[in-house]
Formats: C-alpha cells, sequence, structure tokens
C-alpha cells in the first residue's frame, strides 16, 4: 500500500547546503588510504527499500509479530558467514549488528555469562573498544604485553593466567588487529591452557577485517570454529562494504541456549543486545554476497593482498620503512609529518602509521601518497 | 573523487527476489498499526550519499582524524533536541545511538559509573531491554509494581527504596510507557526522594515515542531537563521516522565530563558505547527537522492526537474496550482475536493490545480494522 507523503516545502539554502557536504565527503573519500573501508560497492537497487521502516527487532532466528522486516535474508547472511567459519549451520547461532563493538560486547557477554567469574585476558594491541566492553560489562580484566608485530605476547600470557589459575579465561584473540593487523596464535593460546590444566575457557575472536579475508588466502592460520573458539565478531563496513556500519557476531548455539533459559526467565525473549535492529545492513550484506559470489571474493581478496605486496615492495624501493604481517593488507610504516597524516587520514599511533589496500584503493592516489612520502624521505 | 565499481554480473533471481521481498514489504507495511514508526517520510535526497562509507565514529563533540562523516550534522541534531528538552547546549552532551536501546544502556552505563553502588528502580511497564540492559551492566536492581494506567506504583517504589537507604538511587522513569503510553510522575518521584532524604540519586528517562510528543503538547507534564533528569533517550525511527533505528541520547555535559577522566585515564577517548558510528542516520534526522521546522512538527503531532481521539470515539461506539493514557497516541484496547492482532500487527500483552496513531497511519485502513473488530465484538 502506497503511504501518501506531503512532499516537503522547497529550500534552496537546503539543497545547496547538501550539495556541499556530499562535494565534502566526495573529495575526502578520495584520499582515504589509512582505513579499511572497502568503497568499492554499489547499492543502489536497494535503496528502494529505504522506503520502509525496516527493523529485525530480536533474535533472527526466532520469530516476530513485526511483519515489516529482513529476518529470512538475516539468516542466509549468517549461513553464509557460518559455512565459511566452519560452524554447522544447525550449531550455529548469531545476528547481524550494528557493528564491530556490539560484536565483540556479544561474545564477552557471552564469556561473563558462562563465566561469572572470569578473567578477560587481551592484548595492548586490541582495539580500544574491548576495554571500553570489559569496563561496561564490569569485567575483571588484564591487558597482556604484545610482541613487536603485534601479537600476544604468549610467555606473559602464560605468566599471567598461571598466577590465577582458579578462574576461568576468557580470552579475546586478535585476528588481525586494528594497527598491524596480527594475528594471535590460537595453536600456541591453547597450549597455554593445556600447559596449566585450563579446562574452563572462553575464546572470543576479534576478527573484525581480516575474517573477512583468511578464509580466501592459502593455507591461513587457525582462526574460526575449526579451533576450540566460541564466538567470533566481523564487520559488514570493512571488507564487504557497506555505507552503514554494520557486522556479523557468530557463536555456539548450545552455549547461547545455556544463557536464553536463564534470560526468558525474567520474560526476556529477546537474546541480542540490541532492541530494534536495521534490516537494511542484512540486505546489504546479502546483495554483497549474492553479487561477489564465493569466488568473486577470493579473487577480490587474492588482488588485495597482490597489491598490498606491491605497494610495501614500492615503499622499499623509496626508503620507507615498511612491513606487513602475513596475509594481511595492513603495512605498518615509519609515522610521516602530521600533515600527509591529515591529507592521507591515515591511522597514528606513537611512531607508526599505517596504509591498507582495499578493493577499491585508487592505485594513483596511492602513487601520488608514494611520491608526497619520497620527498619526505629526502628532507630527513 | 570517483571510485569506479565493477558492475555485477546481471542476476535474474536476484532481482525477482528483491522484487518479491519489496512487495511482501509494501504489503505488511499498509497493515500497521499497532508499532509507534511514522512511515510519513521521504529521504530520497539523501540516498546519494550512500555512495560514501559515512562514520562519525567517537564523540561528537570531539575531534577525528577520520574525515568522512557528518558530525557536524550530527551536533545540529543534538543541539535541536537539547534546545527543546530545555537543556542550554553548553551544557549538554550527547550522540545520535543505533537506536533506543543503545540510549538507555548508555544513561544507565553513566549513572552506574557515577553510583557504583547504586541500585537501579523501573516499573514492570517498563521497556523489557531495561531489565536487559541492567544485566548486561551487572547493575543491581528492583522492578517496582505498576498501577493500572501503566505509571510506576509510586507507593511501592517509596517502600522499596526505603528499605535500601544506604545505596543511592538509579531510576529510570517512563515518559510513555512501550503498551499503555504511561508517563511517570516526575514530581511525585522527588517528593519521595525528599521525604526519604535521598541525596545521591541519577534519573534517566526512557523517552522512545514521547520524547517526541511533549515538547510539542500544550501544558505537557514534567519529562525533561527542565526537572532534576541526568539523561534521556528518544527514538528516531518512532515518531521523527527513519528507515533504519536510530536515536539520540542527551545527558548533563558535567557528569559525562567527570567519568570521562577516568575512560581518558586508560587511553580510550571515546565516550560513545559504539565503535564506528552511522554518518546516514543523524543526516536522516537532520533532514526532517529541517523540512518540517519545529512548527511543522507542532502541526502534525497536534493532529496525530486528535485522529486518536476520533479514533478513541469509534471504538467507544462500536463497544470495544477502550482507553488512553493523557497526551498519549497510544489507544489500549482490550485483546482481540490472535487472527486480528496477526493480521494488523498489533503489540499484545497479556489481555489486552494497543493501536498506535502515527502520521502516516492511513484512516481507510483503521476503518477496516474497525470494521472488522466491529463484527467480532457482535460474536462476543
Amino acid at each position: 500500500m502506497a503511504i501518501s507523503v506531503k512532499a516537503p516545502h522547497r529550500d534552496d539554502t537546503l539543497e545547496q547546503q547538501l550539495d556541499q557536504l556530499h562535494a565534502e565527503l566526495e573529495e575526502a573519500s578520495g584520499r582515504f588510504l589509512g582505513y579499511p573501508c572497502n568503497l568499492a560497492f554499489d547499492y543502489e537497487p536497494l535503496y528502494r527499500f529505504l522506503r520502509f521502516c525496516l527493523n529485525n527487532i530480536g533474535d533472527p532466528l526466532g520469530g516476530s509479530n513485526f511483519q515489516v522486516n529482513t529476518r529470512a535474508i538475516e539468516r542466509k547472511v549468517l549461513q553464509f558467514f557460518a559455512e565459511l567459519l566452519h560452524l554447522p549451520w544447525p550449531q550455529a547461532w548469531g545476528y547481524v549488528t550494528s557493528g564491530g563493538t556490539e560484536g565483540n560486547t556479544y561474545g564477552l557477554f557471552l564469556a561473563r555469562e558462562l563465566h561469572p567469574n572470569g578473567i578477560l585476558y587481551f592484548s595492548q594491541d586490541s582495539h580500544y573498544s574491548i576495554l571500553k566492553t570489559a569496563k561496561l560489562l564490569n569485567l575483571r580484566n588484564i591487558m597482556i604485553r604484545s610482541l613487536p608485530n603485534g601479537e600476544i605476547d604468549y610467555q606473559d600470557l602464560e605468566a599471567s593466567i598461571s598466577v590465577k589459575r582458579e578462574h576461568p579465561v576468557i580470552l579475546c584473540a586478535n585476528i588481525g588487529t586494528t594497527m598491524k593487523g596480527a594475528i594471535d596464535d590460537l595453536g600456541r593460546i591453547q597450549q597455554t591452557f593445556e600447559r596449566l590444566a585450563i579446562h574452563d575457557f572462553y575464546i572470543h575472536c576479534d576478527a573484525a577485517l581480516s575474517g573477512m579475508i583468511l578464509p580466501f588466502v592459502d593455507n591461513p592460520p587457525l582462526f574460526d570454529f575449526g579451533a576450540p573458539i566460541n564466538s567470533i565478531a566481523i564487520s559488514g563496513h570493512k571488507m564487504i562494504g557497506a555505507p552503514l556500519p554494520c557486522g556479523v557476531v557468530l557463536a555456539r548455539r548450545a552455549l547461547v541456549k545455556q544463557i536464553e533459559r536463564s534470560i526468558e526467565y525474567v520474560g526476556i525473549m529477546d537474546t541480542t543486545l540490541s532492541g530494534s535492529r536495521s534490516g537494511f545492513t542484512p540486505l546489504v550484506l546479502w546483495y554483497a554476497i549474492r553479487t561477489h559470489g564465493r569466488q568473486g571474493w577470493r579473487r577480490s581478496i587474492q588482488k588485495v593482498l597482490q597489491t598490498t605486496e606491491a605497494v610495501l615492495a614500492r615503499l622499499q624501493e623509496i626508503g620507507w620503512p615498511a612491513w606487513r604481517n602475513p596475509h594481511s593488507n595492513t603495512i605498518v610504516i615509519r609515522r610521516p609529518s602530521d600533515e600527509l597524516v591529515r591529507r592521507w587520514q591515515l591511522a597514528v599511533k606513537g611512531d607508526i602509521a599505517h596504509l591498507i589496500v582495499m578493493p577499491h584503493t585508487p592505485m594513483e592516489r596511492v602513487e601520488q601518497f608514494l611520491e608526497e612520502l619520497r620527498r619526505e624521505a629526502q628532507t630527513l
């Protein structure tokens, strides 16, 4: 049924303001080498769905009285990721989140409910939102040193756990750190647990960016449900690309069922963290999955990693210190001048910065950046 | 700079699936009498911004290295609401959230940080997400009985607080309950605090729907920063109308500054709960505010309340038990058959259901519903 909408009165100032904002954003989107947002998308065929108030409120695997939703599509998205991450669909639970932070918060919430006496361990290279979430959840936590490449320091982890062996271990593993793209080694972490006879543990993986890279590389490290992990969060607006922040969180269904009982007891049937949830973002993710296909994603990601390698070689050519972790599209470089950082929107931390190569990354812009860097290298 | 995008290969099945989904959603959107989502919107002039990956990450009042954002617009939205709610802008802090739940979670998080030893009180007519949030935050809480009209039972509140006077009081007030549109009386609540000499308290208002109604009615009850409240959450996809869930949370800036210190100490400059935040939804809210203007909203909301009164009169005519709270567009009715509940997407709770009149509500559909109800009334 068509809803009649009164046309807003003509407002030239408003239109001018929108035009100006659009021009500014277009300009800023072209100088965009430091953030992992894939801009190679075109969701125009979905715009007509913005006439609705789509709302996927509640558990995507449950029922809903609110019919203007895309929950069937959301389940297809979840199923795609479950299969990608070696979690058989009947054993999977999850939902499309408003972004990586919500996914990590859900995973750590589930961990805390299962292990109220647990301590959270995470490396100092974790995204700052992990500490923010620990604070939100009132979760006792210990920050572990990192190795120079950004991985968790396994010795510090073992030493820290060994003096708190009476507490269950909640480990938040980085599957691609924000600054260095480092992947915590789940095999070594498991060996640590075995040496200390830790049986009560929960592993959540923050795989914001690399969760959509590793399924498409040859010989990936252990990072998904093939290992004894319990939950994982992946961003939707990063490697997939979306105009709105979104993500996917997946967990083992049996664990969610375990805490569901206590939630239902108090009359809440909703196991997601948000209430009203966007029905548009699942549509976006599904469209991206459908139009690329698994093979399309493989090609796209292989190309990204080849380009990363080529850019790294060029950096070495011009003599600017640069390196990367295996399977990562993040190139860590020595921090350039503030002017370059600002102009190219580089993320920085202390004396390092990083470039991130994405499917849309315009090579002529990279060349322009490299040229500016080359000039800066000469003046050092 | 234009980003080149490879056109996805033509996929007829995909297009057919989208067409079918669109048709289903259009049909469901027409039978939509039980949820408070204003569908009278047209944001087509904003669709072109969906080519960008807009991200308002971090505090909207702070700076950001990520330039593809609409933070300046977001501040205008916040300023509009601050003025509407009698909070001088220099004393205001807030952000555009992913929905009502995030706003309520922020408010209660702030309360818990300020009063770690506090107890949360809320009525049994509160939205289920309040209890979910209390669980998330590990916040000690006591559920208070409600009066038949949906307001908190002030006697039960006083009795409950009086036996826990050593704890600060965190009160989550309903400014329009979900099922009955009831407004907790802040004046009576304050008197309770005075009688019990409670000086350490925090009042958060869940004003999801009515927060955008009461500023536009004559002689509204006390509900905003004119009273000693500390924070308030209002939904954006409800009375304003939006294709994506969103909302606004506002708090007194001095309180946020107080907890910011402890957050900055651990190296987190981000005082919002999410990390990456949508830059599109602030644009939507700003566009709605700009095209309507305050006077436009007043007219729209006055008309909604007049229509509500007219529908209530028609219900009484056909002899179906129905009533409403003052200033509310929610009509509480005796629960009809499951068939009607499903067909008209009514929200139900026990033996009641409700209709919600919104700016878009198509009167011919309401008449159709009333006719079906009339027939049901005769068979009782």
